[in-house]
């Protein structure tokens, strides 16, 4: 029999792991087709990688509420069809079981609460008997950390643990706990997370690969096959607008201006990265509840040809976010996993294709991430069958 | 001293060729900077190429009229910046005096035709002292050929022009005197040219290479950076309606039907081979003639994510179309001055990079056509540096 | 207790139809606000409208089919929630039972199909003891039609009819009917229908009102709001180019160009009738299967300001068709069946503001037509109260 | 011979001054068509209104440099043809003669600045024996006025001023001396001018016609179309995101927020009143130099249709701003100094045509502001011909 693999959702009542939850299920039911599934495509696919049968999934959340609650208002949003629900109803209540109350940075003793949370992996490692459990960061944004010395240098962050201080932010308390515990981790939001230097320190202590981060799904998606045109015709990008509109729980945390300084930041990078040079022009994400989970955006490019001829380009998305990121989700678990089986440790610069803000690379451009994923995926095909 | 190469125009008063020429004289008296120019950008420029200083230009055209009149309208439409002109008015009237009276494809016995054409360019090279002459074909579209056994063989289509008949379209008359008097050809339109097996023929006789066809320059442009992207994430696209809105001389020349039928196969192909399914949606190009050579294209794409869920894509495309073919010839010029400087022969499929239906390749995706192309610069940079 | 007023569909079986009759269920059994009525605003509520509970509804249509299966496709279509559904089930059983067959242009003999189809109405008017029946076209867009003389005079029509002929297109020929049934029409579509001067006689004969034609509820909606901008501002429109990409049975329709045709007729007056030229640009309705009952437009303005200086607007328009056209189709029975009441008579120009080609006004302009239908109202409001 | 009229700008070496004075001189010279003038359309024309040959004009500026320079430059970032500059240097150069030193805020005792400000304008009305001068406030835009009694109170600012205080915004000391000097005063921009209750009790006192304020040329004018459209067809809009982008000075100075509030509240108002409610969504106004005068607002509306349906209309306006404004201030010039010559005094409603937040009115929708506007003209040509 397969090996048994665990995914652990912190947010797991968010739009992103319910659209994921909900789309494991209905996949591996052969109810829906792997539209958006990356990791099945050919020369991903052959790098071995569990199956979505394999998977069983719990996770972390501040808030309760049910699962299939939460599904059936994503469906009346439009974000997936009603229609699965009903053959889902059990299976996510299962999951539901599975939903442990979550920390949050303002929560007394750092030290207790990476225990528990440690605790809580280890726990479920063992209760269904896993090989090994990703640790998935599909949370709240949180703003970017204060710059302390704790943040560089793992001594004086366990003195500062020790000495029931609290020095992270939660998305990076999760990480050091999933660290602790032996846990792979993706972090798929713009939190500090694991992007921490004593964190870094953790990892490698534990052995564990990581990936991150801030999932790249939409407009920067956009943005890193559209600036790599505009560099390889020596088109000079004079300015470029980016304007999002946004509803939803994600849309609701950004029009924080603490949160959202997190997610402007990573969007930005990709852009100067790609062409070489900074570029003038704003960046808005607005939330307009109305919108729901559907993300508008719209991007004006204006750029200089032969002779100083002045262009435009501009463009609009209008994609659902969950369903955008969920499927990624599905990859990202999947080709960590079969890192972590065949021993692979520290950040993991080829699925930097997945993210916004990719660890340990400059790339940017989708097209060299890809060419970098699938290589990767051949040294893992080379390195022998998933059992 | 350096040599000098020749460039020959087929159409050479037309938009694409005057804004080049205005284009070629500006950077070398330093007047602009050569933004648009691929073959400036690092990657590229190592492989040795020609300097523009060591151009020396002509051309065929069947109208009348003078390069620096066609100049002053296209700056009036705001395709070059008037300013610029001035500098160059005695430079252009020397251009002006080298453009020779081209054939059309009705006129008489083809035979007669192709020698005084394969003339020309022997004269133009002797006159000059050029080491080689790149002929450009850059004149109106057009109408895809009428199949006959001449255009596939090419012993038949010799007996046909012997026998005082006229089987070939103009563009494929001017490919045939071209290889005959030993050039290399770039066809950077949509016409036949030298795309008919019998005229491979005669190229691969004459050991010259050759490059097409129908420059990638906008919407074509895009779409080879979009589909991929879709590719890569495993996204179904549904549909993608391409609506072009043109004046100018081309978008008169494409009102015609049977000369936009050229045009819109070779627009459709890129999408089918990229995703690897045909794609549903109209594609028009429509001729609006207060729209000058400004080329709006608006794009709408369908596609479908993550468990069926409905999203879109839409761009608008605004773009000065001479403005951004003309740098580009100038780089398919020094490149393939290069290739046949190094004894290259044949179709050139590394050069498909700036062809909306490259010979010898079916790689539309931009970054898999630059990869190609920076390879071959690379293997052309090690033959040994341009004396 | 209040009288009972029939409605009557041509085409009751397809989308805009269904939308209708599922839309007056909702409404009447407070399901649903009416948004999208503008029977409902205060100004045009005045002239003393029956209510939606006095309506009965009935058609023909020459397709089977269940009206509770047509919905529920259109549910899935997005273009009414499915939750509505289930609560109409019997209801919409009830109006399937009273759908009659259709006839087609090319039917034999035209006299006996006109007497059906008034024996038809006759009866539904009987059956639920009806105080009037208002015949709606909602069928599928016919070509234009043929000129002949029998379309001008009535006297030769009738004869041609008395001699077995078939010289009316079917639109028209229920129209005939309608108006020897007593029955005011509305003309919904852009096929012929009440529109051919032998008809006009035939409806001034009978003395009762009817208006069209084609619904305005999109592309040519935004014209007739923007163009009317531009004049007022002086500003000189110099081009405008029209793309719809459309799905559904509608668009299936249209993608015959004998059909489109019609269409494209009543699409294009209204901006030449407001701006006073004409105006230079293509009019595309391009079908797109997957884009179902929706309508996306995308048009693109050009003009000219002070000095000679270019400029330009475009829009995307993303409407749901049939969800557009029910509300229009509601308001239209309730102000044509009040002008019934009253003695109205002929073409009805004062309902121009529903029509994309409004009969007996050149109005186009929606604020005038606005303006134009206030009035109206105004006397038959003055004209006493609604029993 | 016909009397002479005095243009006064408050900002007269501004971008739309510029434009404006340029404009006024190549219409008269019929160098240019009067494309853009409304007060050239046939129902405003018959207004009786002063010609352009009539107008001087003067102005105030706080920036040196020449008018033929800023017009130049405006030509080179295609605001107007440079062509037409060379046949009006002379000109522009008597009227650059006639600006004199325009005052701040800041600037020390109001009431000295006052009686200059007073004195200049007498001096222009002597000088050049004209029967009146219209000033035109074109100056950058200021931010809100901050609360004071002295602003609501005549008497209480008569005081302020007499101790030597500085209580008025410097867009209201030019209202405060253009009234004093007997002048008809327009506000074109968001700045608060004469819009403070003290001011309008001076114009009452001088009996002199004001209209205002804030020029509705783009997005806003865009919007008070389409709202009405909504409104008109019952469809109830959700949301509606309005971002600008913008360079030119008017730009930066919107770069700034505390002057930007001005606009956005002007900007802001008529989506509400039109509409009957609230709207949510977000108003962006960034400065992006590399626009320079061109303004490309993009906006997304979001709205409710029958049975829930949910649709959108997105739309981008690509306009040159001062080109658009200019000839609305010869417009406002034209029917303010006839309304003057009757003895209109006070604020002009059936002005609000031109205006973002007209005042004396609530009507927002522009076909109720033009039916305002056409009936007002219809009033001043009755009054009799202009001499
Ligand atoms: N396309 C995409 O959807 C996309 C792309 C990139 C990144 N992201 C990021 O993914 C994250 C999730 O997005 P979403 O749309 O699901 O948001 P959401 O608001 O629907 O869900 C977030 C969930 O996290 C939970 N949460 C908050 N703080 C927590 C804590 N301290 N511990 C445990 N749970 C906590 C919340 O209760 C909520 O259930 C966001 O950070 C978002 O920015 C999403
Ligand atoms: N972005 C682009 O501009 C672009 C991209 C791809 C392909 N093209 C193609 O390049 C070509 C040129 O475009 P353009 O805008 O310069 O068009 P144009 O109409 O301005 O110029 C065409 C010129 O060709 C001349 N010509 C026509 N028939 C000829 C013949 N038999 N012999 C010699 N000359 C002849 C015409 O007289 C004219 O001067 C077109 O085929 C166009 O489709 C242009
Ligand atoms: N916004 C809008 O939806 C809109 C606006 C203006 C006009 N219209 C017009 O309204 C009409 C209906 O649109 P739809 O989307 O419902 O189309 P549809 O194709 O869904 O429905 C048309 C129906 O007419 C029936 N029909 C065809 N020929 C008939 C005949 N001879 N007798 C009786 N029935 C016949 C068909 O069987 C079908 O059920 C079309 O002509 C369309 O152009 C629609
Ligand atoms: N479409 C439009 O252009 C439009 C529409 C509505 C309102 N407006 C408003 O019109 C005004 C002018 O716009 P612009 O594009 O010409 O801006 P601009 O920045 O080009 O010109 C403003 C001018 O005002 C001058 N100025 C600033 N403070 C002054 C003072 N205290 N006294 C005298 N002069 C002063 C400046 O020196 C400058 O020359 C702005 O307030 C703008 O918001 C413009
Ligand atoms: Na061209
Ligand atoms: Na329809």
């Amino acid at each position: 029999m397969s090996e048994r693999i665990g995914v652990w959702f912190v947010g797991a009542r968010g739009s992103v792991a319910t659209t994921t939850t909900v789309g494991a299920l209905a996949l591996r039911a052969g109810l829906a087709p792997p539209v958006g599934c990356v990791s099945e495509l050919a020369p991903v696919a052959r790098a071995g990688l569990p199956g979505l049968d394999q998977l069983v999934i719990g996770g972390h959340d501040i808030v309760g509420g049910s699962l299939i609650k939460r599904a059936e208002e994503l469906a009346t949003g439009g974000v997936m069809p009603s229609a699965l629900l009903s053959a889902l109803t059990e299976e996510l209540g299962v999951v539901d079981g599975r939903i442990r109350a979550g920390i949050r940075s303002a929560d007394g003793d750092q030290r207790a609460a990476a225990q528990r949370i440690e605790a809580d992996l280890r726990a479920f490692r063992d209760d269904h008997d896993l090989s090994r459990v990703v640790v998935v960061d599909v949370s709240s944004t949180e703003a970017p950390a204060t710059e302390s010395p704790e943040l560089h240098d793992l001594n004086r962050l366990e003195s500062a643990l020790d000495t029931g201080q609290s020095p992270l932010p939660a998305s990076s308390l999760y990480a050091y706990a999933a660290f602790r515990a032996g846990c792979p981790v993706i972090a798929f939001t713009a939190s500090p997370g694991p992007r921490l230097p004593a964190l870094e320190t953790v990892a490698g202590q534990a052995g564990v690969p990581w990936a991150g981060s801030d999932g790249k799904t939409g407009e920067t998606l956009m943005k890193t096959v559209l600036a790599p045109m505009f560099a390889m015709r020596a088109l000079k990008v004079r300015s470029w607008a980016s304007y999002n509109l946004l509803g939803g729980g994600d849309g609701r945390t950004l029009a924080d201006p603490t949160h959202a300084a997190s997610k402007t930041a990573t969007k930005a990078q990709g852009l100067e990265a790609i062409l070489g040079h900074p570029v003038d022009g704003p960046l808005h994400i607005d939330y307009v509840p109305d919108h729901g989970d559907w993300k508008t955006a719209w991007d004006m490019v204006s750029f200089e040809g032969f002779l100083g001829t002045r262009m435009s380009l501009q463009f609009t998305w209008s994609g659902c976010d969950s369903a955008l990121a969920a499927p990624l989700v599905l990859d990202l678990v999947r080709l960590i996993s079969r890192a972590h089986e065949l021993g692979e440790s520290g950040p993991q610069p080829a699925l930097g294709f997945f993210f916004k803000n990719p660890v340990g690379t400059d790339a940017h451009s989708l097209s060299e991430q890809w060419n970098a994923l699938v290589q990767w995926c051949d040294r893992l095909s080379a390195a022998g069958q998933h059992p």
